[in-house]
Order: structure tokens, then C-alpha cells, then sequence
């Protein structure tokens, strides 16, 4: 079988081994010259990107949608810029680390090497296309990419310009390609191309994720949802609480670090909700409680239970009141995402208790969950937030797209 | 839907919320309850063990298969040692380390956390039911075993035993879960429970693991082949290689690091050849080569393409020629199984050169692949041999049933 999709898998992993190999100047020299080429090329790739807005306009697509789509002269330029600063990260291939020397004499250590072949499968975003070949390139990675047919014209373009700074860095052009044939049978046997791709990363909306989990042979990093809590302990300093609150629901609604449920303790309940819902309502946001909630405020909506599972991206908050920290901690594990969540108390052991039994990629104590960021963290750079346990949890880094091995010294040893 | 498998599945996730705050004085007294009961309940185990084999006698399993199988009170004895010795290694839960402070204040670090759930799928090998559960323990998780039907009654008492040993030193029973039902269906349904399994480790042969990988959409830790090259470069010291060669391919014959092929360089083949068909032939290993090893040997047979790459785990080697340390390592990553290869050279470039571009789990330079075990690196323990890149790779010791979750320390950060 010699289908299109193994040709990309083929040619895909005899370029890892070259990436694998090249020295960090070569791989710096190699985003410059994609950097300055990007922008070089803007013309032509405005003009395909033309292409794509139009037809998506006659679609009936979205505004929001196609705002994503539509491309501008800074947008490109900020491609680059995005490019450059990955210049300016650690290159951490090829570090040798954790050297144990056995009884035997053996030296045992770890050495961080590419993943190999990296697959990623995102929506109709032009800009994840040069992102994400930036982070793949400086781990050494080659990358097949895969992204919504509406952005095809945009994603060949910048592919183009991407390839054509390459092959002026003398350097091996297939280190990234691009899924042409955007078609659902491609798209399934991308998925399994074990054989061929190391790992796969979806990046997009709760719907694709789901499809990429259970279709893929492939080892899949799962980003994405974020059904973030704040408690609000019964010891919670409330001038602090409520700014949090604020900030976490209302600073980008879109976003998956957003706040989308309060768990108060119900002993500070009466005196926080009235703040809380004069606070919120300036932003608009529609409250939905349970029972005791709604006994206090008329305004506040009843929460199902399906609200309590919600990442709603939207201007609405649930609210539940708890008579326990041990409630509250049931709760959200029972109905986070395990992306984010927060206390807000002045308790220590509380704080402490919050912090080792919460199940989520980040647990913060008396801060926003708008915090979880591989930027904000100071990882420099962001390849999604995983909310999975293996491998990477939590805001990924350049780091998450590596792995070791073991590499092992010797002396002529026998077992 | 609330089957058989779904329940299992709601009881380890609400065992492993308890077994996650374990102290470490807790676990390690669970580990000692439960070893001297196994070692109390020796009669009600071997008389259910019984059972198991006069079954499979009958049903003419192969003799090697019946002595995996067969349980002894001496083999009672060591799953409780086996345990002992899981006392004694470090409990990494609730480490937590690499805190940097942010710019607005925030203390970001990582705790180590169990996975929650694993799920283990294996033959029927009734020891790895005390092993398995030992380990998962030790690091704070709950555990569902599927074990073969041939050593169900086995199996059973073991889990009757364990269950029994924990309640004595009041701990969760539930921590312990063995699948009574092990029809198709449920391993059918087993692999399909995301929201309850954290991660999936098959242990066993090729067949078993690649089932799993195909079916499974809970993350899976792939473990297993081996087909392991040894190369002989030009630069080697002879007569450290024929040491290494003979420990390597025939010191333990069924085990996935022991070598299945040998890459020799063309400048020294008629130097070592005849040599390595002298030792190999007193251990009656059959040889099968390509052309010019045949050439200079005639009991060496035609190797076919399908040769290069088999994890033979018999008394067969394959001997292929190469011309560079380039080609070798070409042949190399293209036909092992990403488990350990090694080079015997002492040329200090090639052993790097080696070391860097060998895409294996283990990597060795003049040294057996025999070494490739998680006592032997000194993890004190081991769940098995990753050959995947994601998670864990390579030997895997109790760090790789933990993750890490972001803890972040606040003072009332917004964003």
C-alpha cells in the first residue's frame, strides 16, 4: 500500500532523521531565514488567503470564524515575529542528563531527542500553520500538518514560503508538509499512521479533540477544555476573592483558563453573593445557582446539572454552595475538566489540602486560573495546555515535544 | 448505562481519590499486611492455582506456558518479597519541586501526583497480579487487572488475599480490582473507559499489545519487542565484541534485550566471522546472513527482508554487512523496534555519532543490550520496557505511574 497519506508518512520521517541531527545554528539560521521569506512573500500569500475569506464569506461562515481566517500584513508579520522569538529559546536536544554509575561500571544516563514525526490537526487558523512549524523545528521534529479545508489556499501559501526558507537555509524542505487532500478519508488514515507519526496534537474544539481520542492509533496529546472552578473557602479574604472572581470570568470569555463555576462555602455565602452578583452584572453575566443560591438572589438562574459539567465560553457563571472544603473538593473533581481551579482562602491547611487534592493541571491558591499559560509559566513559548496525565499536563512547552533515551557507557560489560 | 466494566470503573476512580492521599506510612504498612497475608493464605491459593493448571493440562497449553502458570509456595514467597522490596523504594508522591517565581509575584512548581487509575491487561501470569498491584499501590493508584482466563481462579484467590491483607490494616479494598468477567466484551469495553482509566498498560506478547494499541482510547504505555542490534564497527576491539555478542544473543534467550542481529562492518568481516560462527555455533545458534557473510561461511543461511526484522526470541541470529557507520545506523533505525542497539567501537566520533542518532529506548556503546532492565539501571522495581516516545521510554521504575500537576502559591493575582 502506497496511498498518499503513507507517501507523507514516509518522506515525513526520513526528513525526522535529518532534523534530528541538525545543530541549534542551524535550526536559528533556519527560522530567520522562514521569518524573512514570510514576510517576503506576504503578496502572495494575502492573495490566496483572498481566496479562502471569499469563499468563506459565500459559506455563510461566522464573523468570528473568519476573522480567525483572514490574514493581514501585520498578521504576517507577526508570524515572524512568532518565528524569531522562538530563536531565542533553549534548544534542548541533545542535553545529556541523570548519569548514574552502576555497581558494574556501567554510566547510565538520559539523552533529550525529537519526538520524531509530530502530526497536528487544527481548524481553519493560518497562523497555527507557521506556529506550529516553529516549535517543531527547533525540537528537531519534522511535522505534518493538517488543517481545516477552509483555510487550504492560506495553509498551502504559507507552507510554500515556509519550504521556500528552508531550501534557502539548505535545509531539508519536508521537515514540514502539508495534508493537501483534505478529504475524511485522509484525515482517518492520518490517524493511523503509527507507524510513520510519533504523536499527534489536536488543536481546536472540544468536537475535534473527542474525534482525534477515539480514532487514533497514535499516541494523542489532548488539549483544551477547561471547566475551571474558584472556591471560595469559608476563611477567604473577600476583598481579595472578588477581583479574582472578576478577572477570571469576565478578562476573556473565550478563553479555556476562564472561570466557568463559583463554589462558595455557605458559611460566607450571604455576605459575599450580593458583591458577587452586583460585580458580575456589570459584565453581564447570567448567574445560574442551586437552591441556596437562588434563596438569596432572584436574579440567579437555576443550575441543571449538566450546568455544573459546562465550559460555557460565554457570559455565564454556575454557582454552588458547599458546607465543607471536603464538599467542594468532591465536586470539582467530580466536574472539572481537570484544566484549572482555584481557592480563595486565608486557611494554611486548607490551601495545602486544596493544592493535593485537586485532580487538574494546575490548582492555584488566591489567584486567577487566567494564569494557566505556557507564556505566563515562562516557558517563552506554548504549544497548547494538556489535560491529560501522560506525558505532558498542564501548559506544554518546547520541552513536550521531546523525549529521552537512555544512553549507556561502557567498558566491555556482560550479564 | 451502568454495566459490569462502568462500575469497575466508578469504583477505582472513587478508590484511587482515597489511595491518593495515602501517607507513605499507610502504603508501606498496606504492602506488609498484604505480603504476609498472601504468604497466610499460601493453602486457599495453591488449592485454587490447582485448578487453573489441571485445567490447562487438559487443554494441552504448552508446558512452558503451564509453568508460568504454576504457583508454588516457594513463588507465594517471592510475590511477598517482591513486595518487601516496594517498601523500601521512595514514595515520590507529593514531591514537589522546579517552583520559579514569576514576575507578578506567582510561585509556580510542580507536585508529583498519582495517575489515578491504571489499567492492566495481561497473560496468564498470576505473579504479575501481586507485582502489578504492589507498584501501582506504592505510588498512590488504583488498579484494574485483567489477567488471562487460563489463571482466573488464580487470580482470584491472589486478589481475595491482597483485599484481605488491606482491609486488616484499614485501607480501601477497592484500590484492587480484578475483571471476573473476561470475556471479549468487556476487554472490548475496558479499553474504551477514558473517563474512568488513566492509563492503559498491556503487558504480554506482540499480539496482546497490538490489540490494545488498536483498540484502546485511554492513553496506552506500549512495552515490549525487542529486536535488538548489536554493530560491530570498523574500530572495534575484537576481543571485546565476541564477549558481548555471546552474552548479548545467548545468555537468556526469551527476554526482548537480547540480541536477534549483528551489523558488521565490511573491513572487518573476515577477521570476525569466523570467530563469531565458532562461539555462536557451541551454542547452537543458527546464523543467517546476506551474501558476502554467506560468502565467507557456508553453515550461514539466506536472511530474507522479513529476517531483518524479527524479534526471533530463539536460537537465531541475523548477520547483515554494511560499508559506513551511515549505513549501519540507517539499517538500524530502520528495522529494530526502538528497544536497545549497541556498537562496539573504539572510535570516540562513532560512539557519539552513535549514541546521537540510534533511535532506541536504550543506546549502548560496548556493552550487552542484556543491560536493559529497571533493576539492573537501579530504579529498584519495574513496571516493564516502554518502546514507545511518549510518557515514559525505556526501562520504566515507579516515576512512570506518576505525573505532575502545576501547584501555583498566589497573594491575589489577577491578570
Amino acid at each position: 500500500m502506497n496511498s498518499y497519506m503513507i507517501n507523507l508518512g514516509k518522506r515525513a520521517k526520513a526528513a525526522s532523521r535529518k532534523a534530528a541531527n541538525l545543530t541549534i545554528t542551524e535550526k536559528n539560521q533556519g527560522l530567520e531565514s522562514v521569518a524573512f521569506t514570510l514576510v517576503d512573500e506576504t503578496p502572495s500569500i494575502l492573495q490566496e488567503n483572498e481566496k479562502d475569506v471569499n469563499a468563506a464569506k459565500e459559506k455563510g461562515i461566522s464573523e468570528g470564524l473568519i476573522d480567525r481566517l483572514q490574514l493581514t500584513p501585520e498578521r504576517i508579520q507577526d508570524m515572524a515575529e512568532g518565528l524569531r522569538e522562538i530563536i531565542n529559546l533553549n534548544d534542548p536536544i541533545g542535553d545529556m542528563n541523570d548519569f548514574v554509575t552502576r555497581p558494574n561500571g556501567l554510566k547510565v544516563g538520559k539523552m533529550r531527542v525529537p519526538l520524531g514525526v509530530i502530526g497536528i490537526i487544527y481548524e481553519s487558523r493560518p497562523n497555527v500553520t507557521a506556529d506550529a512549524f516553529g516549535l517543531c523545528f527547533k525540537t528537531g521534529n519534522a511535522v505534518i500538518l493538517r488543517g481545516g479545508s477552509d483555510a487550504l489556499n492560506s495553509n498551502l501559501a504559507i507552507v510554500k514560503a515556509i519550504k521556500k526558507g528552508l531550501a534557502k537555509a539548505h535545509l531539508p524542505e519536508d521537515v514540514i508538509l502539508l495534508v493537501e487532500d483534505v478529504s475524511r478519508e485522509t484525515a482517518k488514515e492520518m490517524m493511523g499512521l503509527h507507524e510513520y507519526i510519533d504523536v499527534l496534537i489536536p488543536r481546536g474544539g472540544a468536537g475535534l479533540i473527542a474525534s482525534v481520542v477515539e480514532n487514533s492509533t497514535i499516541p494523542v496529546i489532548e488539549t483544551g477544555t477547561g471547566n475551571c472552578h474558584i472556591y471560595l473557602d469559608e476563611y477567604a479574604d473577600v476583598s481579595m476573592a472578588l477581583p479574582i472572581i472578576e478577572n477570571a470570568k469576565t478578562q476573556r470569555l473565550g478563553v479555556c483558563n476562564a472561570a466557568e463555576s463559583l463554589v462558595i462555602h455557605s458559611k460566607i455565602l450571604n455576605e459575599v453573593l450580593p458583591q458577587i452578583v452586583e460585580i458580575l452584572d456589570k459584565h453581564r453575566i447570567e448567574l445560574r445557582g442551586d437552591e441556596r443560591v437562588r434563596a438569596l438572589s432572584s436574579v440567579i438562574k437555576e443550575a441543571t446539572e449538566e450546568d455544573w459539567a459546562t465550559e460555557y465560553l460565554d457570559r455565564i457563571l454556575s454557582i454552588k454552595t458547599v458546607d465543607s472544603i471536603e464538599e467542594a473538593i468532591a465536586h470539582i473533581n467530580k466536574y472539572n475538566s481537570a484544566h484549572s481551579d482555584a481557592i480563595i482562602t486565608e486557611h494554611y491547611h486548607n490551601a495545602m489540602k486544596f493544592h493535593r487534592e485537586i485532580d487538574a493541571a494546575a490548582v492555584y491558591v488566591n489567584a486567577s486560573t487566567r494564569f494557566t499559560d505556557g507564556f505566563v509559566f515562562g516557558f517563552g513559548a506554548e504549544i497548547g495546555i494538556s489535560t491529560q496525565k501522560l506525558h505532558a499536563r498542564g501548559p506544554m512547552g518546547l520541552d513536550a515535544l521531546t523525549t529521552t533515551k537512555f544512553i549507556i557507557f561502557g567498558d566491555g560489560q556482560i550479564r
